[in-house]
Order: structure tokens, then C-alpha cells, then sequence
């Protein structure tokens, strides 16, 4: 391709509204435009590496089984209706109307649409396992669209789904997809994981997310430094602490704290290390018979922060977690947040293993300004329950057995679930077992965001100068700066041999045959990210030569003219 | 690919809600599954279908020169309203609001979001010619959706946009674009012509449709005996009749024509040759100043029909056509539809050109119950405009003045336009020119109905037996039917050697290892329309054969198991 010819569109300043280095890096490298908020327009060398994503995705895809198939972006409402996500979703669901008032979805994923396809088609137990998937454009109606296509409201996902006749055979595809989701990212080139996961609001027991490892990444990751083991932090298993309690040594006393309400003012002002003190944290507890919803305190150590979906998933709280109002807090227990404590509180009290193995700490006394040291559980707080509560932190026991872990952030690009029957009980969708009657399938579903890929490889893969593309994803293989083409006669007649010879080679060539100088040449290859530039100058002609450069390694190579087309396929191989 | 492993979905009964071919034979090939009305699944033998399309549209678009981006499906509201067309499109406009109730549409395509990207990218002259395309999921909300995929709310298109300088560089573009089309519907193996067009809602001067010619097509295309040309029936010229009008040789009478109110019944009743009368119409003309629409009177011979395109675009008339109502009529004339006729008509009068070369003609008198026989032009009625207002007919000379016209039935699957500045001098869509000034572009689409080729290849492609696909469509290349694997030793043994030896030679192989009878697999695979079926049987391996089934050509060959492979691959090439 020609860039005369060609929409290259770099840009020179950072565009104002992009926060993330890869939205500012996808702008300026002419990959993307923005249409309206969280819509995009792909570029011609933003959609290249998309499709690239895609290809990759598809072939494993194949290879583990599943066979494609396109369900419509547009879904009516009443088989959301049958799942009872129709209530159940916000409104990212973007519900319309069609010309006969009738109402639609347009899918942000597709477990209804399949559900019901499958149970229309696949009437026998022999016609299972069945692994089917779709690469399609998504729409999520985002409250905050940002990133750019990292969180936008369209966007294009691959989604698979597999039905099985018992859980056994979902645990073996879920192993299968497992793997081709790691081979995926293992061909991409980006260092990446997967990791236990919740399952959200799509439902089932096990799931696994993968995460594209980069420091702008919105989620927390636990790793061993031993093991394999690796989960998202909000789903981390925080092992209750090996030793016992110690003994009480102090005695219950009251001191005066009246301009310190956080763990922080009381090292500050008081100084109360924060391991030594705790945190109570009031939250609605769950509906009552009477429509009523009583208190429930939980307390962490003042070190530890509160893993909001652990607490959601205790009986005492529930989901959605909702934290207790000033007015109700001091309505039911006489003081406000900030002094608060376990110390003849009387409502359900629910403290992390960490904070339970903890002596003579301290705590708010339940009276405004006025905390207590000396406190020993047991003795002076009685009636709580003791659960896994709080976020794991660095140098925590691994819940493998092996090493301590260690925090990372990462982007997620993938996440696959055992469904289970959710959606096929929900739905009716049976098929005729081997004994005859009817038998509820069991479910799994695959999803990775294919043009988040995109954006995660960048924030994974970048300099100062612009994008370094893993070589399975960059938009061209090599581009061709021929300098100062106009003023010369041989340069421009070289540059189009090496255009045509790279081409036959079946190299997917950038000739940047534009009138501009050379550095403004050099800086669009290096911010696009094409992975190998070969510079044709003067100079260098006179020795029968051209310049190599490598965008990743920062490295230059002289190359003979004759030899150089043949020695850069081989370099490509 | 094993039928055991895929979803083969075929239909023995043909679906009651079809009434086409096509969609009765992608129902029952598998190929697609209604969602909701105009909303279809692509099922894996459909999809694989759609990709081949697809690939040789992208194929072909690229060595046209232009460049594949993708544009959002969501496009806001106020791109429309600057082009005009949000007031203009009717309700095929799906149009939503978001979460924050803000207004978009559903693209149905994408002359707006192309124009704006383009302003805001391309500044100057140096950049053009420009062409742009994508391949993506287009909404139109159509009133009545039918005929499956054929006029579908959701489906697939190609649309391609080129900017220019100036009419000179379009009409170029258009020329590459135009035969970039023919190249891809001769790959596609299709029987297929361009055809002048009118440009309708799109807008712009020139413009051609292409059809795939079948039976079962909407559209009406004239095509002259003689040469290349062809027109879409609503844009083909009549030529006015070469002969002069004979002098009149009748007096003007009246006859009462009590139950003669259409030429049929005047023939049947009155014995008056269809094109020895007129009709007449009567349609509102342009609203006036005061607000007010006066009537107009179209005549056309007895035996002709009106064209209403070419009626909107007189200035007497004007888009869109409508119909007076009888009480406006009778108001106006005295008399009802069906005994009018231009003797003593107090309204503005179109003749067509043939109805103006009659003489002792018969119409309606302009009261009830009454026609006149001998009229005569100028002599009993005057003040009339000559236009051509009817549709060409069998026979008529062609409007390139060579040879006569044939009329033949088309599925319109390509529009192509030269739209000139159109959206661009709307949405101020300029480069600075040579001379360093402003120059509004000028343009030209180019779409192509994807996912509708699919269903016109089946209509023009299919017998009773289901579909006979071309080769570059076919979702397989050939079949492998073992006959009682089941019951055989050596059967599943050289099938699966088979499978294996037509795999390793690029083949995309359907191996039919179900245990069904072999008039079940044969009716299967001629259903869905595999272009050859290797039938593996018991009494033919006894003679070290095989046997080698062409769907098209209903053919059997017997191969010699050894060299079996190789003759396959030969025959494929």
C-alpha cells in the first residue's frame, strides 16, 4: 500500500479527551475515530490488526470444535423475558422499539438467542456435545464510555457457547476452550493470564477470566510466586491465618479521639498502628419477611480493605452490597461511622479471619469521638461470625498451598464460564437423554472482547515514540522510507523495486511514497508500530546499501541491496 | 467436517411462511433460522456461504483500489438531520435513543458517517480520489420483511464511498467500480446484468443496478435484442413512435357504457381493442402557494401501463405520485374513475407518447356510464402535453436505437451511484483545491447486497432437489456418503481414509458418518447442494471403485479407489 494512496491519518499532538495511553495511541496512529460517545470508526490500519485478532480467534476456535454460526445484533425481547434478564439487566441493555412498537434488545451477548436455537434444533443426546461460536458486533449502552474501544458502546466480541448432556462433558470442553483461549493469546504475542474469576451477572459455578497484564489495567490479579494459581483480587481466597490467637495482655479502656474517624487520623494523631486497629464497615442486611432491612457491621484489620462480592455472597448481607446510610447507622447504634466498633455492638457482626486472630486492638466505642484500646474478642466483643472478607494483599499466604502472592493488574480480554443449566432450565431447552425422557442440557459460554485486544496489546506494547506491535498483530510487516524520493532519481526507482520485490515475497508492505521529509516519515512508521522500516538514502546507496531498523529492538542492520529482499523474508519467517 | 460433530439442521417439509424458493430452500438446507420477523440466524452451512460472498466482494474491492474501514452501526441523529435525511426517511429508519435519551439510527447506510469522517480527515485535493469500503451488519425496519434473507431487517452489505475533485475523477472511479462488480458477480458463477437505474432515495445523477436474473425477481429489466443495453423497467425510456398520427377518418360519438369502467370490460363488453382506447388517470399535482393541490390527467394507451417514476419527475406532477380519490374526481370532472377521458377535460392533460400518436380512439366521456368511440387529438380534444408516461413494453424499440426491447425478471443485489455533491455540498465536505481554494467534493457509493446474493444465487441455481450451488458458493466442496457404515468393516475404514486424503488436499470435505439410510444422506446432500458426493458402497469396492456424483450436472463417474483422490483434485482445480 501506498500511503499516497492511503488513509494514514497520524496525528501529531494527544488528543485532549483520551485518558489511556492506548486510546491516545489508537487516535494518533489513525486506527480509530471517534463517531459519538463510546462509537467508533475502525481505519483502515485499525481494522487490519482487528481482523488479525479475529483470524487468530477463529482458528483456535475451529481447532477446539466449535463451529461458526451469526446470530442477529437485534433480539426480541421476550426471550429475555423467558431468562428473566430482562429485568435483571440495567440499562446497558439497550432496549428499542421497532416501527410496530415492538420491543428489542441489542445484544450485549447471546445466551438467550442461542439457548433458544438449540432448543429448537438439537432434539437428541446424540447431537451433544455441540460447541458453536460467532465473531459479532456487540452493544453495550455504557454509562461511562471511555478508553476508547476499550470500553465502548459497540464493539466487536467472539462469543461461543457449548451444550452438553451432564456437567462432566462441560467440564471437559471448558478444559478444551481453556486451552484455546491460552494458545489465542499465546499466537497474539502478549503476555497475558488466566485467572479464577466471578461469574457476574452471566451466571454459573467456575470461570475464568484472561487478563492482558499491564500497568493501566483496571483489575487487580493475585499470583503465587510458586504455583500457577493466579485469581482476580475480587474473588482472591484470603487463608485464615495459621496462628492462634494470643492471650489478652491489656485491659478494656476508653480514650478520646474526637477529630479521628479513619485508620489513618488514628496513626496519625494517636499513633495507633494500622494493623493494630480494625474497621467497621455498617451494610444493609438482606430483606426481611416485614419488608424491613436491619444493620450488619463487618470488620476488616485497619490494613485490609473490604472485598465487597465476598461480603455479597454471605447469607447475612446479599447482593447488591449497600452501605448503611449516616442516619440509620447512628439510629441503631448511637454513633456516627468513624467510631464504630464491635465492643457491645448489637447487630449481626461478621469480622475477617485476619482481624480475628488479632489481640488487644483497637476499636470505636460506639460513642462519638471515643475509641477503645485493650479490646480482646471474646472477652469484651462476643456473637460475631468470622468469614473471608477482605481483599488479599501482597505477601499473602497463596490459597494453593504454595508461595505468597503477588499483585498485577491486568486488562480483561477474555472470560469463560461453566453456565451450567441457568439459562437451559430457565429456557426449557431438553434434550432426549439416552434413557428416553427429557433431559435439562448443562451450559458453557466463551467470550473475548476482540477489539478490546486490540487496545490491551497497546497498553502492553508501546514506547514514547508510539506502538510496538507484536509482530502477529501489526498493521503492515515492514514499510519502505525512501528519503527525499523527490530530489533524486535512483531512490525513487529502488524504493519501487523493493516495493514490488517485498510484495512477491508476500510481504504486506507500507511504501511511504509521500513528499514529506524524512523525520516526519520516520516519527508515522515508529507511532503506527510497523515492526521493520527500510530506510533508502543516498548515502547508503553509494555502498550498495540499505538500512534495516526494527521497531521492537531499536536495532539497525545494513543490508546489500541485491541480498536484502530475500534476507528480510527470511527475518519475517 | 462429520455430520455427527455439526449442525446439518436440513428440513424434509418445506415451511409454511416461506413463499419463495430461496427462503424454502435456506430453511430447509439449514442454512438459516428466523429470530423474529426480518431477523435470521446464519447457521454454519449458510454462514460459510456468506464468508465466500464476502471474500470475493473484499477481493475485488481492494484491487478496485479502495480501502476497507468499519463504521459503526449506531450513527447519531444530528449527521442525518445535517444531510436532510432524518426528516426524509421514512419509518425503515430504526430509530433509538440511549441511555441518556439522546437520539441515533440504525445505519441502513452510511453516506452521513462516511461524508463527516472524510471532512474531517481529507483537507486538501492531493488526497483524492479517495475509496473507502466495509463489509458490516446494516438495519432497515422494513414494513413488511419477507422472503427471508432476501429482504431482511438485519443483513449484511458491502458499501463502498469514493470522494473526488471533480465529476471527471468520479466517472472514472465509477467506471473501475462498475466493472469491479461485473468481476464479482461472474466469480460468484452468476447470471447476472447492469442495468441503468434511478437513483431513488440515495440521490445523484447516473446510477446502475445489477440483477441476478431469475424468474421469481421483484424487478423488470428491459434488455435490447440487438446490444448491451439494459435498464430497470421503471427507468427505461419508451421511444416515441416513429409514425405520424393518421388523420381522422371517425366522427366523435357517445355510447352508454353502463358496466364498462376498465379497457378489460370495454373488450369484453364493447368489443373496443385495448389499444384502440385510452386510460386515464388522475393524480395530484404540485401543492400551489394558496396551499392547494390541483389534479392532472395522465393518459396512456389502452394496452400500456403508467410508469409512476417517470410521472413524478414532470413538473406537473412531482413525487410522490398520488392517486386523486373519487370524491376529488367527481368534484373536479363530474364523473367517476372509469368514465373519464380527455374530450372536454377542464384539467392540465400528460399524454404518453403513443396514446398521442392514436386516432378514432375511444374513452370515457367524463360522465357516468358514458364513453365517446372516434376521438381525435386537437381536433375534439386540445391543450395537452406530450410526455413519455408509461412503462416500455415486449417489443418496443430500444431506447440505444438498436434492436428491440426483451423484458426479463431481475433481484436487484448491486446499486451503484454517481451522486455527485449531494451529501457533501450538505454536510460541507471540502479540500482546498489547486488554486488554494475551498472545493466541495464530489462522490459516489457503491453497495452491494451481501447477504441477498446468497438468496438470488438459490433462486437462479436449485431443481426440485434442492440447491446447485455454483462452485465458488458451495459451503462444501464435495460430500463423502458411506453407505451402512455402520454394517460394514471395510466401509468406515477407506471412508475415513478418504476424509483424510480430500482434507490433505484442500478439500472443505462434509463426511456424512451419521447412521442414516443412504436415501437420507443423498436427499441431504443434494438439499443443501455439495457440488459432488463420493458415494463409498459395498458392491463398487468390490471392484476396487468409487462412485463420483456432480450435483449440477446430475453426472456419475466411477473412480478407481487408488487414483480416486487425485482425479478429485484434478476435476476441482
Amino acid at each position: 500500500m501506498r500511503t499516497s494512496q492511503y488513509i494514514l491519518a497520524t496525528l501529531k499532538e494527544t488528543p485532549s479527551d483520551a485518558e489511556v495511553v492506548s486510546h491516545q495511541l489508537m487516535l494518533r496512529a489513525g486506527m480509530i475515530r471517534k463517531l459519538a460517545s463510546g462509537l467508533y470508526t475502525w481505519l483502515p490500519s485499525g481494522l487490519k490488526v482487528l481482523r488479525k485478532v479475529e483470524t487468530i480467534v477463529r482458528e483456535e476456535m475451529e481447532k477446539a470444535g466449535a463451529i461458526e454460526m451469526l446470530m442477529p445484533v437485534i433480539q426480541p425481547a421476550d426471550l429475555w423475558e423467558e431468562s428473566g434478564r430482562w429485568e435483571q439487566f440495567g440499562p446497558e441493555l439497550l432496549r428499542i422499539t421497532d416501527r410496530h412498537n415492538r420491543p428489542f434488545a441489542l445484544g450485549p451477548t447471546h445466551e438467550e438467542v442461542i439457548t433458544d436455537f438449540v432448543r429448537k434444533e438439537v432434539s437428541s443426546y446424540k447431537q451433544l456435545p455441540l460447541a458453536l461460536y460467532q465473531v459479532q458486533t456487540k452493544v453495550r449502552d455504557e454509562v461511562r464510555p471511555r478508553f476508547g474501544v476499550m470500553r465502548a458502546r459497540e464493539f466487536t466480541m467472539k462469543d461461543a457457547y457449548s451444550f452438553h448432556l451432564d456437567d462432566a462433558c462441560l467440564e471437559k470442553t471448558y478444559q478444551i476452550m481453556h486451552q484455546a483461549y491460552c494458545n489465542i493469546f499465546e499466537r497474539l504475542g502478549l503476555d497475558y493470564r488466566p485467572v479464577i474469576a466471578d461469574t457476574g451477572s452471566i451466571g454459573g459455578s467456575v470461570s475464568h477470566e484472561f487478563h492482558v497484564l499491564a500497568e493501566s489495567g483496571e483489575d487487580a490479579i493475585a499470583f503465587s510466586t510458586e504455583s500457577d494459581y493466579a485469581a482476580n483480587i475480587e474473588k482472591a481466597e484470603a487463608i485464615a491465618p495459621a496462628t492462634e490467637r494470643a492471650a489478652p495482655s491489656k485491659d478494656l479502656n476508653t480514650f478520646e479521639t474526637p477529630n479521628a474517624k479513619t485508620i489513618a487520623e488514628l496513626a496519625q494523631q494517636h499513633g495507633v498502628k494500622a494493623h493494630k486497629g480494625v474497621k467497621t464497615l455498617v451494610v444493609y442486611g438482606p430483606e426481611t419477611e416485614d419488608g424491613e432491612r436491619g444493620l450488619v457491621a463487618l470488620i476488616v484489620r485497619g490494613d485490609h480493605e473490604l472485598n465487597e462480592l465476598k461480603a455479597e455472597k454471605l447469607e447475612l448481607v446479599g447482593a447488591p452490597l449497600e452501605m448503611a446510610t449516616e442516619e440509620d447507622i447512628v439510629a441503631a447504634i448511637g454513633a456516627k461511622p468513624g467510631s464504630l466498633g464491635p465492643v457491645g455492638l448489637d447487630i449481626p457482626v461478621i469480622v475477617d479471619h485476619s482481624a480475628a486472630v488479632m489481640s488487644d486492638f483497637v476499636a470505636g466505642a460506639n460513642k462519638d469521638g471515643v475509641h477503645y484500646s485493650g479490646i480482646n474478642w471474646d472477652r469484651d466483643a462476643t456473637g460475631y461470625t468470622v468469614a473471608d472478607i477482605r481483599n488479599v494483599v501482597e505477601g499473602d499466604p497463596s490459597p494453593c498451598g504454595q508461595g505468597t502472592l503477588q499483585i498485577k493488574r491486568g486488562i480483561e480480554v477474555g472470560h469463560i464460564f461453566q453456565l451450567g443449566s441457568k439459562y437451559s432450565e430457565a429456557m426449557n431447552a431438553g434434550v432426549l437423554g439416552e434413557n428416553g425422557k427429557n433431559q435439562v442440557m448443562t451450559m458453557g459460554c466463551y467470550g473475548i472482547g476482540v477489539s478490546r485486544i486490540v487496545a490491551a496489546a497497546i497498553e502492553q506494547n508501546h514506547d514514547k515514540f508510539g506502538i510496538k506491535w507484536p509482530q502477529a498483530l501489526a498493521p503492515f510487516d515492514i514499510a519502505i522510507v525512501p528519503m527525499n524520493m523527490h530530489k533524486s532519481h535512483r531512490i525513487p526507482e529502488i524504493a519501487e523495486k523493493f516495493y514490488a520485490g517485498l510484495k512477491a515475497a508476500g510481504l504486506d508492505v507500507l511504501f511511504d511514497d509521500r513528499k514529506e521529509r524524512p523525520g516526519v516519515m520516520f516519527n508515522d512508521m515508529e507511532l503506527v508500530g510497523v515492526p521493520f522500516t527500510l530506510v533508502i538514502g543516498e548515502r547508503n546507496l553509494d555502498n550498495n546499501q540499505v538500512e534495516l531498523k526494527n521497531r521492537r529492538t531499536g536495532e539497525k542492520v545494513m543490508l546489500d541491496i541485491d541480498s536484502a529482499v530475500a534476507e528480510i523474508t527470511k527475518l519475517m519467517a
